[in-house]
């Protein structure tokens, strides 16, 4: 697609109608402009996808497209606990793509923006000669002083993690490679979770409410976001290899693959965070009529020489950013 | 410049100070965290620069693009009115690019990021197989309802544009062709005008706070600017040709040409609005003692039935976003 006229193409995807009325000015100046809400923080986030590394055609339909980069920005509000609000969106269009999927892209984002109450207020759009890049910034909002940082972990504290892990890079790995005997519901449940996933803002919403906590989503994997909060909180993590959390359909695959992938696939988008035991029973039961699952995982522990440590089967192992620390060779 | 460790390379784009106390969480979590000023509005933009689509090795030094792709979302903020404060980067890392030339990229977004106050808060890297790809996201703020929107042309204001314009496209000329005998001087001042554009974000501020006003940055040409400042506010606009502002340097070239580069060369990034001929006044002494430029090069009407007219030789043409009508043919 070539550009020819801006205008109408933003016309196109401009929204018709707006959920939020703190917005004094949208699309269609230099500019957006906002009225801030008393008593709040404003929260602030970007996050892009380009073509051939984070995904292909091959691997992602123009729909999913815009759902997953809209979601994955989606899920840093949910790490820091705030409600998302307000979008902008960046692409840059190769004229390998026509109108029709560009827009379908921006409908993908539409979607999920729609269950958020989100409304698109700018952003450009510009050709490229290659690949096709996605930027989003999203502007959210918490409550004063409530914003769930990573380096709040304090010893004592249950790790725990929504949803189960390792599901999206398997998704991906069967988008990749033909297996064409997958049992059909797993193979439908493993890719939708490489390509839609479902940013975890309730649960956000509920630690932020709780008191002091730790959040970050895994969008690096277990190993790398558990790393960062130690890492930050000034602590040693450790967590139990048989609590990870794993989905019935990722057990088709072998365990050795399932773990890696668990610790250091990604992209799952879940939330992974530590909170007082106390707040954690609070927490499992509000989680629980939420209809997420949430898992401890490990404990906090007074600062070791190594940030992450995993037990399994009675063996305590470092676990860094990317993986078993034996695993680190020829990274 | 693969991304091996991306703590390590953040760490090293991390500003070491803040200018702005009323922020809680910058780089380093999953979002930024804001403080919001009360009787102010948030205001946010988000522009892109492609490697290939808008600069190349041979036009621009890493430090300019750093530089531009900075100073270009800022104009959006002058053409608001608005003061900016907080950035975001989001870049798209080919291996054809080494670390010591994205630092400079970061250095060139830090100079003007200093000059203006303005803390760098969020975004990403990633890698990409191709082109470098920058997204900038500025929020900034302005007085409550003092925004400075392009609907706001009434007929008897006065059209103004500040400094000269086609300096910009004269400069990328040059770059792009050898053109050894040119004047020196004037070589400089015109890449100089490409690379390194300046953002009129204090005569923002002025025309912010004397009353009714439209503004437009030229981004996109003078043409097309004052085509979306007229169709925004329902009105007419007649400028004159011997009007327009030019630069003692871009005369080395043919009248033709000039007018063609002034009128849609774009990325001039000067500030182009109407004001009632009271407010005018005013506006021109505040910038006289700015040292900025300000011309008078038109007037607004009641809505005919073109959104623009240019006057030349005391002939009336319909100048429309990409020039001169009968230019319109094979666009």
């Amino acid at each position: 697609m070539s550009i020819k006229d801006e205008f109408q193409f933003i016309q196109k995807i401009s929204p018709k109608e707006l959920f939020h009325t703190n917005l004094r000015v949208g699309i269609g100046d230099d500019a957006a402009v906002l009225q801030t809400e008393e008593n709040y923080e404003q929260v602030v986030c970007m996050d892009t996808m380009i073509e051939g590394i984070h995904f292909t055609k091959q691997t992602m339909r123009p729909f999913d497209i815009g759902y997953k980069s809209l979601a994955i920005n989606i899920s840093d509000m949910a790490a820091m606990g705030a409600i998302p609000k307000f979008y902008l969106v960046s692409i840059a269009i190769p004229t390998s793509w026509n109108e029709t999927e560009i827009l379908t892209i921006y409908e993908g984002m539409d979607a999920i923006a729609q269950r958020y109450k989100m409304d698109l207020i700018g952003g450009d759009t510009v050709s490229t000669k290659n690949d096709l890049v996605i930027s989003v910034t999203v502007i959210g909002e918490v409550e004063k002083g409530k914003a769930v940082l990573r380096s709040q972990a304090k010893p004592g504290d249950i790790v725990f993690v929504t949803g189960t892990l390792g599901d999206s890079a398997a998704g991906l790995h069967l988008l990749l490679h033909k297996c064409s005997d997958f049992p059909h519901h797993d193979y439908k449940f493993l890719i939708s979770r490489h390509q839609r996933p479902s940013p975890r803002v309730n649960v956000g919403r509920i630690v932020s409410q709780l008191g002091r906590a730790s959040l970050n989503d895994v969008s690096d994997g277990l190993a790398s976001e558990l790393n960062e909060i130690a890492e930050a909180s000034g602590m040693t993590i450790v967590i139990h290899k048989k609590f990870i959390p794993l989905s019935q359909s990722i057990k088709n695959f072998s365990d050795d693959v399932i773990y890696n992938w668990a610790l250091t696939g990604g992209e799952d988008y879940e939330l992974v965070g530590t909170i007082s035991p106390i707040h954690f029973k609070e927490l499992k039961k509000k989680c629980e009529k939420e209809g997420v699952p949430i898992t401890e995982i490990g404990e906090v522990h007074p600062p070791q020489s190594d940030f992450v440590i995993i037990e399994r089967d009675g063996r305590h192992e470092v676990l860094n950013k990317n993986g078993y620390n034996h695993f680190k060779k020829g990274d």
